[in-house]
């Protein structure tokens, strides 16, 4: 199948390295592709982020069902215009939240989420709740980095994610943790490992990774999210002036 | 104090009437000028709609900080863009679902929604949860006639809100009314009043007159919403085309 | 409009503050009139205080009714009768808990509710499960100085009443704060600039203030509690002696 | 022991057969007498019936512990004064609604309360909140009989009782039946023959049973609320007027 | 009435202590006999272990009922197969943890469980939320003391046993204590008394002698779990081989 | 991969189609083989039935884990012994309910459960609060086939079927469907085209493929169940006999 990411944001620069995580995730017959949305903010911080960003989700999810997609991510923690892209398309859209967070839930009674800042808080348990999952959602500990210095001392990241995680762990009794962090998410295998050397074995998600063997599955299994939730408009015309195609 | 009401849709022909509802339901002290947005969808009625008309309330929202307005009503009860926009400007941002909600549960134990159409239902249970009163949402009942139609035979429009109002009484033992379609909003009072005449007497909450109201006392109480919860965002800029002002 | 605040206690020295109170927080058009309660407790500080005063808050309300007043407001944390008195008369009646925990919802995902005694926070809690808001409150802290010595000395009380807010937004990560203590109400903008002084920028509501405005709003609206949830029932006479009026 | 039935009613007729139901129910050892309060309305059947007996339980259960008694039941499914009641004296106190709902809780995964009016619906749902199991109350159905004539046609009432308890295991899927009904309370087992002739087996609680033996069981086990729930405030004098002994 | 204590474990050396427990919880009419299981584990710590036990606790409960034996309690905190068990036999059965959850409800708004070991904390949490009362539960607090070192020092036991309360009272606010170590029961009185001398009163719940008294008032009440909640199924044979007869 | 499909029934006839059933949900690189399990009961049921199987659930867990398998599921609605077996063996081990109704939470704001027979609804409804997911359950509807009739008339079956899932998305609004009935679990395909032949187009979930996929991914994204859930205990041995293999 082909499954077409979207980059919900304008930073180019991001798309060979979320190309390599998705496809490296992805299960042999997949074939991924990557579309930066044409117009935006260069990163999704906040709900106004959120906002100014859909409007060009939503062209991108169509354009990538007229392209012959099976199936559309939008590579974001805060699964930007998710939803709404389900009214455009008629092909399965899903985002790395709700995929991780409900994959959390099948593996223990309570999952953490490690997120870049604190005030991503109330938002991955505003989310957590729309995906009626709230009830298993231990806590949201934040890395407190700057996004932009996230990738400055990699060593000193790692350790603090780690340390992230056992604080989830031994004060919030987390029995899975979500690696809320598009930027860190390669290295959860490496966490694993760092924490397992401590006797502390836990089961940390990738969300790219969720979203795209999740997708796999809903395609595998001819399902499609029903139209009397997100009921396809006729004749609803927009006024909406096309930005230009980025890149 | 100065009220900017939003018009989130491109329907300028609303305004007029927009603006004699929200200033009638103003105190004497309160003068209301009403905007639409310069690019966007004719009515909002699905969660594309509304992701395609915030990015402009959000516009809007600005430039009613920047006209000196002392709030700011966003008129459709989806709410869309008023908790973004609370991050945008240092004004209070209110939309009519989350006033009347709030109003309707001081009212009486259960409260229920009238909306125009069936797929609405959803959207107003995810925002009775989103804004923590779903315990007190007795149900969502619509009216099921075409937007286009509603003043095509105002009698019978009329008849069928009276009876949907009846049936979340007697069936749905509600306690409170929320006549959430803006376009009848301003028949709160007849329809009391025909209730009343079957010996039926429950509050029905015009929500427009809600957020009025409300955002009035956050005013003269000098309240603003949390940076904690609300953030500004210093330095994030947007590429997004300016959409020339609509008129 | 004219709103009758029931003093529900039998401190009739508190009479002068509360008129100013709630005079100061009314709009242009509303006459406060203050009424203390002819018999009951000093204070309403547990569940036995609350229970003393209710019938006297009833009676108080009837003759709110019979003197011509638009509205009822009863002066306590504890809304002690405010459910009842609207069985008893026919318009709206509030109490400033239930005013102030909804109106602290829509400025937040998250407030908290500072009251005087440790012993106060099941009551609260209490309430805000009845209220329905109860996934929004975010804790209860107390001052934990007894009432009596409240004003002894004023800038202690004042600086452990900015302690206990920082340790909400801080600790608890409220983003909204209810002044629960009826004594230190005035005080609510001196609070909010001491912790913006600190840059925590909170709203802190008044809950008198809460009160009396939704009570102009509901007034102003035309709306009265349902008959269906609120019955007024005939014909049940009631064999309590006349206590004498107060002072 | 020595248990105190308090009638929370000036209705001195029912005292024999209230003695009959709770000594009929009571353990070999125990010893039933029954007060009825000195001042109130003669049934309870709103909020404002409930405020106005509640002063004179107070003031019945601190005559039970002068008295000796072991343990004091409200009889009123509305449990008036129950929780006050705990602050001012040292003995258990419970009421038949707290007491039949936990009974019923853990007979079933979803129980059904049989009240006489249809307005007591919302004040069954309250108190289930208040207990914290309302996620186990199926539903509320009413007689729908004036209390004045529920002993008019004995038949016709019984076969309507028994026409509830059906619906609420057939319609609802109640799984116990709490008959809310203090009037009826002796005819559980008749009520429960009636159902199994039809093939419906089913619990059927008398609450005054269940008050009755869950409070012969905490004398048993020597418990005693908390002190930290139920705080007994030294010098709160009142300034009531001492009702008359009634009768 | 004839009360069978099914020991659902293979350690036949704690039946006279589980008898002489039961029966001193008992009342007067009361005679208890324990059976320990034919086949399982020496303790039950896991679910692994509840799963072994549980055939062989169902065999237990038809020779009770086969006993002529008039009710059950399973001794064990996970109430190993006590709902399953109401499927195979006639008669009332019960398990100490729903027993003493309930109770613990009726006397305050919160309450801990004092578990044995830490792995314990989610099958507790679980629990309450199956049988309804998850928001009563303040805590689930651990000895963490290895089972089998439990008496090597009974004092030091009972001292961190006593610690334990104290936290869970002080720092997590409850106002009940459901003592949830089976083998310490018997000190219920004790730990209350040590509490009491440090000026904390809570009511300490051994949760055997709810299981007893409550089994007693089901019995005295006449009232059998539906069978709607627990079918029983005619025909449905086993190929489970006889295990001998423990003992 | 391997997989291991339990069986947990005593029904050997099944293995064929259940061994179908798998293999054609599983992905290219997956073997797939089924194990009865030795002792147990013909078909599931009750609780009853659920109890008596999953010993040699685990005991077949065990098993399948020393043939070196990769994962293991469990065919049966109930999921029994899913959560015990995690504590056995160090594979992923899931259920066909966990995993349906986590998949269907992602493709819809409500899912529905169509079920055999009437009795197994609150089965189900408790282990969707277990899940976290109950916020999600629109209803359990049932075919009310006895099951040994389920294959007598085939067309009828599948006329019934497709007519509780449209009462399903009619009156219970359910905007996803889990087929929880195994026996006809191959019939998705053929359900979803019967409804859209009616214009309602809902996905229809097959638990089995479901199960089959999650633990593919669970698989691929080297992820294992915490220990600090699912705890494994060193040395509680059994005294279980060994029951013969069966067939």
């Amino acid at each position: 199948m082909h499954l077409r990411v979207i980059n919900p944001t304008v930073t180019t620069s991001w798309e060979a390295d979320t190309l390599a995580l998705f496809q490296d995730a992805a299960s042999a017959g997949t074939t991924v592709t990557v579309a930066t949305i044409a117009a935006g903010t260069p990163s999704i911080e906040s709900r106004r982020d959120e906002a100014l960003v859909t409007p060009c989700v939503l062209r991108a999810a169509r354009q990538a069902e007229a392209d012959g997609c099976d199936a559309i991510a939008v590579d974001c923690m805060l699964d930007p215009g998710v939803h709404a892209a389900r009214e455009v398309v008629g092909i399965p859209v899903l985002g790395p939240c709700e995929a991780s967070m409900h994959l959390a839930a099948t593996l223990g009674h309570r999952f953490s989420v490690i997120s870049v800042a604190e005030h991503h808080r109330d938002l991955m348990i505003e989310q957590a709740r729309r995906f009626g999952v709230e009830s298993k959602l231990a806590s949201v500990r934040s890395l407190d980095i700057p996004v932009l210095e996230l990738e400055d001392d990699p060593d000193r990241t790692f350790a603090i994610m780690v340390q992230r995680v056992r604080e989830a762990v031994e004060l919030d009794r987390a029995q899975a943790i979500v690696l809320g962090c598009t930027g860190l998410a390669g290295q959860t295998a490496a966490v694993q490992r760092a924490l397992a050397a401590d006797g502390i074995r836990v089961p940390v998600i990738d969300p790219s990774a969720a979203a795209t063997r999740l997708l796999e599955t809903i395609v595998a299994m001819g399902l499609r999210s029903s139209r009397r939730t997100y009921s396809r408009r006729a004749g609803a015309t927009s006024s909406w002036p096309e930005p230009a195609v980025a890149g």
